[in-house]
């Protein structure tokens, strides 16, 4: 049980943990934090943090666990906002996109990266955003990916890992790094494809006609590109060195189908497209619980 | 009304135009062709058809309407093997997701564009494909692209736009080259994409942990890589020039988006994604009817 929970950054991924736990009866108290008291006043309105603080230091003051779910590029400053608050044993975990940037910002911030320090990624997520979008089953059968680092200590690990799993969510752990080379396959990429793509489109002459006659499967690739821009751009920076490299396979990749389509090859054309089905429909078979993971 | 309806390749797009228009009392009667009896049998089986025939040229027999829904890849052929059996008024049209080369396919196999040839194209489809996957709404509110040649005469053009109006399509009319450039960014370049990513993440070393942890975004994005690969493969080589156009226009705004994000350009990158979700938010606000098309 957790006593008092603060949460900095109520948004789509703090709102639905606190709504959760509250289900869950796993929290006493949900403390809110965040830049603007708008969204903080808004959530108390809905009945997911019982107060809040836009002082970081604060709000985490008295809080068992702290739950920082910022964009990227504002952990190092939130974490060092609210150091001079933190309890000696308080547990901290965030829910960022990428995990050595995290640990790198926490070095900054606290000078040594804390023992109480259990960085995470929920494996889960909508295009929307916003506390509004915020829903108690967000979680529910996801992956949370927890990476605790050489300083972490056991105990935080098994706080965050149980606090995870009152939401439904399946607790893994990994090594910070490999999470962001896996992350920067799997959703760094597809999105940053997603928004080259629309992009591209939208500065075409005659952009209104193909919109016009976009269609169904056009609106399923293109929908993670209504993602938040400043979000992804903090991603981006964050996990740049695994994006870049998973970026230039793709590249490399893609020029060689540019090649093969130029010369009409038609052998290679076809062994791409047919591996690649075949490991898409193996994707969803395994989501799906048909054939188990390999 | 269409007396016999004659339905080359008895597929999703083939077997949904003849269960839509059986509904709507549009049509007395369908006979069914294709390289496989084993999927005609299953047609008729269905009640999709009401009788088929191996050779095309003996199904198109006595047709007053032909639709030939093969691969990009097969047309010039079946064209070739249908002509002897045609009717001199029999109206032939096609669902082929390039039109420039089916032009050209008919031009090889006819010795000349024939007057009474209406190239068209319904966007609508989904990743399955086969006879069963076939539906009777599947056009439901969609649109058709129809691209008549200037040889195409009036009465052929009125006859198949009355076909597809009643499956519950929208029918445009557009030039055959202009609807290829269109299509190539809107379909083609995305389902590229699709294809390769998804082969890429496939050929990695920790694939299987790749796909494990890829999330709902990752599932829309590469739906697309579901689709059959032979057609796939025979619309890149059909529709090689528009393709390579706007995949090379991608590929010079991926390299801008790869130095921005080695450089620490964050202008740039918030400036692509904000641009991308504003496109992107404003084509599901025309599609859901919330505001018109441009």
């Amino acid at each position: 049980m957790i006593r008092r929970l603060t949460i900095i950054g109520v948004g789509l991924i703090g709102g639905s943990l606190a709504r959760a736990l509250r289900e869950a009866g796993a929290c006493e108290e949900v403390v809110g934090s965040s830049r603007s008291s708008g969204h903080l006043v808004r959530a108390a309105e809905l009945g997911v943090i019982d107060r809040y603080d836009t002082d970081p230091a604060r709000a985490v003051e008295g809080a068992d666990m702290v739950m920082v779910a910022v964009p990227l590029g504002s952990m190092a400053q939130v974490f060092g906002a609210m150091a001079p608050g933190l309890a000696p044993d308080a547990v901290i975990t965030d829910a960022g996109s990428a995990k050595v940037s995290v640990i790198e910002a926490a070095r900054t911030a606290f000078g040594a990266v804390p023992a109480r320090l259990v960085p995470g990624h929920p494996i889960a997520g909508t295009e929307q955003s916003g506390v509004e979008a915020s829903y108690s089953t967000l979680f529910q059968r996801r992956r949370v990916i927890l990476t605790p680092t050489p300083e972490t200590d056991q105990d935080a690990l098994s706080k965050v890992r149980a606090m995870w799993e009152h939401t439904g969510a399946e607790v893994v752990v990994m090594e910070p790094a490999h999470h962001d080379e896996v992350l920067a396959a799997t959703s760094h990429l597809p999105h940053l494809l997603a928004y080259g793509l629309v992009d591209a489109l939208a500065r075409m002459e005659d952009r209104a006609e193909i919109f016009r006659y976009a269609a169904g499967g056009f609106r399923d690739f293109t929908r993670i590109a209504s993602s938040d821009p400043v979000m992804w751009h903090d991603i981006c920076l964050s996990n740049r060195e695994a994006i870049l490299d998973v970026l230039g396979r793709f590249q490399d990749d893609l020029d060689k189908l540019t090649v093969a389509i130029r010369g009409n090859d038609s052998a290679f054309i076809k062994e791409v497209f047919t591996r690649a089905k075949q490991a898409r429909d193996r994707f969803t078979e395994m989501e799906d619980g048909i054939i188990p993971a390999e």
